[in-house]
C-alpha cells in the first residue's frame, strides 16, 4: 500500500514520474528498517530498456573524475603564495605550510572561524559520477560521500545540505524523468538518516551525469577534531573495507565478454555480484557512528578514504601532522575476492599499492593504542560492521607507506545480504 | 615589475603556468584599482592558438544549462509533499506552500535556523558554463553570480566560499594549465572584493567546462530580508541592464559569418564589442552595494535576475508574497543595441518578453515608492552605475507581467570603457 505522502507525490506528476514513484515504493516495500531488504533497481519495471545502465552516462568513475593530485597541487601552488599573511589562523592550526584552499590538498573540510563566540563554519563539497546502476542507491552514496568529509573531522551533526545534480544530455526524456527523482530521493533519504535536510541546490544538464552536494555545519571547537595530533605509538584504524572501485568495474565487465575473460579464472559471477552489493552497501553507509566514536576514544585525527586511495589520503594526513611521525600500514581489508581481481588486472587498479580509488570509503583514524581495540569493538556492536587496525604511527618525516607484503584481510559479503541478493 | 607574491607563484611552476602568471601580471599591469584598465585575454600571449575560445568548451550558455523551470518543478514535486510537517518554519516565513528545496523553485538562497541564539545559516550554490572567452573574467563572473543569491536576500557579508571547477576533458594540457589558474584567480579576486575568502572546493574533469561555487554566511535575523513583503504601491527597481545573453551570443557570431549576416543590418561590429564589454563588466560587478542599500531604503524583498530571465524571476518573487499583489513591468533597460539584435533573431531570445537568460544579473527589488528614487540615486553615486525603476506593485494574485509595449531604455557602454576597449 502506498503511504499517504507517496500518494500525494504521485498526484499531478507525469505518468513516467508516477511510475517511478510507484516503482520506488515497490522497491522499498516492506523494508522500513533499512537498505538490505530493498529490491534492486530494474530498468524494465520503470518501462526503460532492460539494457539501461546509469553508469554509462559518464566516461569516468572514482578517481578518474578528479584532476590528478600532483597536477592540482601545481595548479593551486600559485594561489596560496600571496596569502601567507592572511592565513595565520591556518598556520597556527597546522604548524606546516597550509594552502588556504585547504580542502583540495589538505583537510577534508574547511573550518572558518566566525569571529566572537568560538563558533566555526565547517563545510565541504564533493560530487561524483555514477558508479552503480541503481539511481536510488547512487543518490544515497553521493550523499554519504559528501557527509563523510565532515565525519572525518569528528563532526557528527550537519546543519544543512545542498544537492548538486547534473542530468546527462544523452538521456531520453523518459530516462531523465525516471532517474532524477530516484537519485534525489536516495540523496534525501541519506540526509534524513544523517539527521539533516537538503534545503536547496542546483540542477543542470551536462554530457555526464554528476551527483554531489555541499554539507555545512556551525560547530563549537569541541565538536570537531583537527587531524594533526598523531603521536608515536598510535595505531591506524580503518572503518570500511577497500576495493569498491574494483568491485564496480568487475560488475560492469559482466556485460563485456572481453573484459570478463580477463578475470573469470579468479572470480565467479556470483562472487562479483556479492562484492558489488557489498560495495553499494558500504558506500551508502554513513561514517557518522565512526565519527561519534572518535570523540569517545580520543582520536588524534582522521581522514576519509576516497579518490586518491588509501595511501594517497594517508600521505596527506601524515603531511599535516604537528609531530614528526609517519604512518606504516601492514593490513589491507579488502572486499572478498577483489584483491585477486585487482591482481589479475595487472597494474590497472594498484589496489595493494594503496592507490585504488574508493568512493565514500571508510575513515582512517589515528587512535591511542590502548583505545583502538575498544573502538573497533564498539563500532561493530553499534552497526554490525567490522573495523580493522591496519597500521601504526612511528617516528618519521610525515610520510606514509604500505609494507612490502601487506596482509590482505578478505572481507566477506555479510551472510544476511548474501541470502538476499 | 612582478610583485613579490607573484614571483613566488612563478617559482617551481611549469613553464606554461609561469607564462600564465606572467601574462596575468601583464594583463593586470598598472591597474591596481580595478577592472576597467585590464587588458583583454589574448590566447597568443599565453602561447595558445589565437583561435582558442573558452566558450567552445560547452555546448550551452546561460539558461541553456538549467533544467527548464517547469520540468524541474515537476521533478521536485514529489520531494516536498512528505515534508510538509517538518517544514513549519518555512511555512511560517512564507505564508504560502513552500517547497523544502527552497532554492530551486523559491528563494535564491536557503535559510536554516541554527537553533538557539537566533542565528541562521544562509547559503547558496550555483555554477555556469563559460560564456566569455577571458578565463580571468569568467572566474570573476562565476563568483559574482554565486554571491548574488546572498545579496538578493540583503545579506552583505559572506563568511566562506567554496569553488567548484570542472576542467574540460577536451582541453589540451597546455590549455588547461593556462586557463585553470586564471579562472581560479578571477574567482578568488572577486571573493576578495566581496570581503570573503575561498576556503576549499572541488576540481574535476568533465566534457564541458563549468565554474561555480558555494557561498555561506551565518546571519542574525536583521541581516537578511525575507523576500515576501511587497505591498500595493511599491515600485520595482532593477540594478543592472538586461541583454547579457544576447551580447555574448552576438559576440560569438563575429566569428561565424552565417550568423553574423542575420544581425549585421542592425548592429556594427564595434557596437557588439562594446556591448560584450559592457556585459562582462556588468556580470563581474557584485550586487553587494545594491544589497546594502536595500536595508537603508527599507526594501520589501528582492531576487536576482539570472537563468530564467527577468519575467521568470519576477514571477517566482510574486508567487512567494504574503500579500495579494502582482508585479507589472513597464520599462526594460537593455544594453545598447541588444534589443535590436534580439528582434532581428526572431523568437530566439525573447528578450522583450522577459525570458532572455541573464548571468549574474541585477537585483529586482520591491521598494516603497517614496524611497525608490533615492535608492537609485545612492547606488549611482556609490558605484557609478545606474539603476532603474521598471515597474509597480498592484493588487493581484501573485503573478508578474510585462506590459504590451514596454519602453526599452538603451543603456550605453560607459564612455570610460568605450575609450579603453
Amino acid at each position: 500500500m502506498m503511504s499517504a505522502p507517496l500518494m500525494a507525490e504521485a498526484r499531478g506528476a507525469t505518468p513516467a514520474a508516477r511510475d517511478a514513484f510507484a516503482a520506488v515504493q515497490l522497491e522499498l516495500a516492506g523494508a522500513p528498517a533499512g537498505l538490505a531488504l530493498r529490491r534492486p533497481f530494474d530498468p524494465a519495471a520503470h518501462s526503460l530498456d532492460p539494457s539501461f545502465r546509469l553508469t554509462r552516462f559518464s566516461d569516468l568513475k572514482g578517481r578518474g573524475c578528479k584532476v590528478p593530485q600532483e597536477v592540482l597541487s601545481r595548479l593551486l601552488e600559485g594561489l596560496s603564495a600571496d596569502e601567507a599573511g592572511a592565513n595565520d589562523q591556518d598556520h597556527h592550526l597546522f604548524h606546516v605550510p597550509m594552502n588556504r584552499l585547504g580542502k583540495w590538498i589538505g583537510m577534508d573540510a574547511s573550518i572558518t572561524p566566525l569571529g566572537a563566540g568560538g563558533l566555526s563554519l565547517v563545510q565541504t563539497t564533493d560530487f561524483i559520477y555514477p558508479l552503480v546502476d541503481d539511481p536510488y542507491m547512487m543518490g544515497k552514496i553521493a550523499c554519504a560521500n559528501v557527509l563523510s568529509d565532515l565525519y572525518a573531522l569528528g563532526v557528527t551533526e550537519c546543519d544543512n545540505m545542498l544537492m548538486l545534480l547534473a542530468v546527462s544530455t544523452k538521456m531520453t526524456e523518459r530516462e531523465r524523468d525516471v532517474v532524477t527523482p530516484l537519485i534525489m530521493r536516495g540523496f534525501k533519504d541519506s540526509a534524513m538518516e544523517a539527521g539533516t535536510t537538503v534545503s536547496g541546490g542546483q540542477t543542470v544538464v551536462n554530457p555526464w551525469c554528476t551527483i554531489g552536494g555541499v554539507a555545512t555545519t556551525v560547530a563549537q571547537p569541541n565538536e570537531y577534531i583537527i587531524p594533526d595530533n598523531a603521536v608515536v605509538g598510535d595505531v591506524l584504524v580503518l572503518t570500511k573495507p577497500l576495493g569498491t572501485q574494483v568491485a564496480v568495474n568487475a560488475h560492469q565487465w559482466l556485460d563485456i565478454p572481453e573484459r570478463w575473460n580477463r578475470i573469470k579464472l579468479v572470480v565467479s559471477e556470483e562472487d562479483v555480484r556479492k562484492a558489488y552489493q557489498r560495495s553499494m552497501d558500504s558506500m551508502a553507509r554513513l561514517n557518522r557512528v565512526a565519527a561519534r566514536l572518535m570523540h569517545k576514544y580520543n582520536a588524534h585525527g582522521a581522514t576519509d578514504v576516497t579518490g586518491f586511495g588509501l595511501l594517497g589520503h594517508a600521505q596527506t594526513l601524515a603531511k599535516h601532522q604537528k609531530n614528526e611521525v609517519s604512518f606504516v600500514i601492514h593490513n589491507l581489508p579488502v572486499i572478498s575476492k577483489m584483491a585477486a581481481v585487482a591482481k589479475a588486472c595487472g597494474n590497472m587498479f594498484q589496489l595493494l599499492q594503496g592507490h585504488s580509488a574508493e568512493t565514500s570509503g571508510g575513515l582512517l583514524i589515528c587512535l591511542p593504542r590502548e583505545q583502538a581495540a575498544a573502538y573497533c569493538k564498539d563500532i561493530e556492536k553499534q552497526e554490525g560492521y567490522q573495523a580493522w587496525i591496519i597500521g601504526i604511527v612511528e617516528k618519521g618525516m610525515r610520510t606514509a607507506r604500505i609494507i612490502d607484503k601487506p596482509r590482505v584481510i578478505e572481507v566477506p559479503a555479510k551472510e544476511k545480504e548474501g541470502e538476499l541478493w
